[in-house]
C-alpha cells in the first residue's frame, strides 16, 4: 500500500466536503432554501446518464461527462459561486477559479491532479462534445428548478426572458431535442409571468 | 422528438430533487448540520472514480459503480433514511424501499425504469464486484466524515468500535487497501476516545 498516495486522495476527498457549503442562487423545488454546489453536481451527473441519448454529437464518452459534472464546480470552494446574471469582472473570476483549481486539485497525487485539472479545463474551454453536453445539463438543471419554484429566483433578481434564453445557449449548441424542450419551457414561463419583461 | 418520453424523464429528474431533503445522521465536516442523501451520493460517486484503483476485484465497470452511487439512495425519498446502528425491522425497511423503487423509478420511460430498478437491485443484492465496491464507498464516506467531525454522531448515539468495524465490513469484502486504511482510522478513533467502549 502506497500510504502517501492514499492519504493525498483522502485529503482531497475530505477537502471537497466544503462544496456542500457553497450556495447557489437556485432554490430547491420543495424547500425554501438555496441549493448548494454538491447537490447541483449530483443532480446534473444523474441527468447526464438519463439524458445522454439527446447529446447532439455522436459518440460522446458518457463516463467523461459524468466525471465533469461531479467536479465542474469544485473550484468554487475557493472562488465562490458567481450568479450567472450578475455583472461580474470575468477576468477576476477566471483568475480566482484558476487559483482554486491549482490548490484543490493539487491536493491529489500528481497523475490525478493533472487528470482532474485537465477535465475541468476541458469543461471550461467548451471545445469538445462532452464539455458542450455537460454545459447543456449545467444550464438545463437550474432552468427546471426555477420553473418548478414559480420563477422565484428570476423574479427576485428581475431576470428577463431574453436573459434566460441567452443563458440557455449551451443547450442549443449541444442538443436540438433538449433545446426544443427548453425553449417551450421558457415560453411557458414567460406566459405565466415568471420572467420580467 | 418523443415528447412523452422526455416528459417522463423530466418528471423523474424533478421528483428526485427531494433527495436533497432526506437527512442522514452524519454531519458535514465544517458545518454543524446533517448531510443529506444528494450530497452523500455526490461525494461517494466522486470517490468512486478517485479510488477505483483499489477495487480488489479486477475489471470493474467504473461507469456502473458511479451510476450506482448516484441512484443508490433514491428510494429513501419514500422510505426515509434508516440509521445504520438503529434497531429497525429489516423486513419492513425492505418493503418500504421496494415500494419506493416501484413508484420513483416507475416515473421513467419503461426501459430506463427497468435499468435503474435493476441497478438498485444489484447494489442491494451485493453479488457483483461493482455492487461490493459501491457498498465499500458507501461505508467509507461516513467513516471519514465521522472521524473528521470528532466522532460527534458516534458519541451522540453511543456507537462502539465493534459496531463501526462490523458496519465497515463491506470495505473489507471489496478492497484490501481501503480496509487497511479504514482499520487504522477506526483504531485511531478508538484511541482518541471518539468511540464508546
Amino acid at each position: 500500500m502506497d500510504i502517501d498516495r492514499l492519504k493525498a486522495q483522502v485529503s482531497f476527498i475530505t477537502e471537497i466536503d466544503k462544496l456542500k457549503q457553497v450556495l447557489r442562487r437556485t432554490i430547491t423545488i420543495d424547500q425554501d432554501r438555496n441549493e448548494n454546489d454538491a447537490e447541483h453536481s449530483w443532480h446534473t451527473a444523474t441527468m447526464a446518464f438519463l439524458l445522454s441519448e439527446y447529446a447532439g454529437e455522436k459518440e460522446i464518452d458518457l463516463l467523461k461527462v459524468i466525471k465533469m459534472m461531479l467536479i465542474h464546480d469544485i473550484v468554487e470552494i475557493d472562488a465562490g459561486d458567481t450568479y450567472c446574471y450578475s455583472d461580474v469582472d470575468q477576468q477576476a473570476k477566471v483568475e480566482r477559479e484558476s487559483r482554486g483549481a491549482n490548490r484543490i486539485f493539487g491536493l491529489l497525487p500528481g497523475d490525478q491532479a493533472r487528470d482532474l485539472h485537465a477535465l475541468w479545463g476541458e469543461f471550461e474551454a467548451q471545445e469538445t462534445a462532452e464539455s458542450r453536453f455537460a454545459a447543456a445539463l449545467d444550464r438545463l438543471q437550474p432552468l427546471l428548478l426555477n420553473f418548478h419554484t414559480g420563477g422565484k429566483t428570476w423574479k427576485k433578481h428581475g431576470v428577463s426572458k431574453e436573459q434566460v434564453l441567452k443563458r440557455a445557449g449551451p443547450i442549443r449548441d449541444s442538443s436540438p431535442v433538449l433545446w426544443e424542450y427548453a425553449e417551450r419551457l421558457i415560453d411557458e414561463a414567460a406566459r405565466m409571468g415568471l420572467l420580467c419583461r
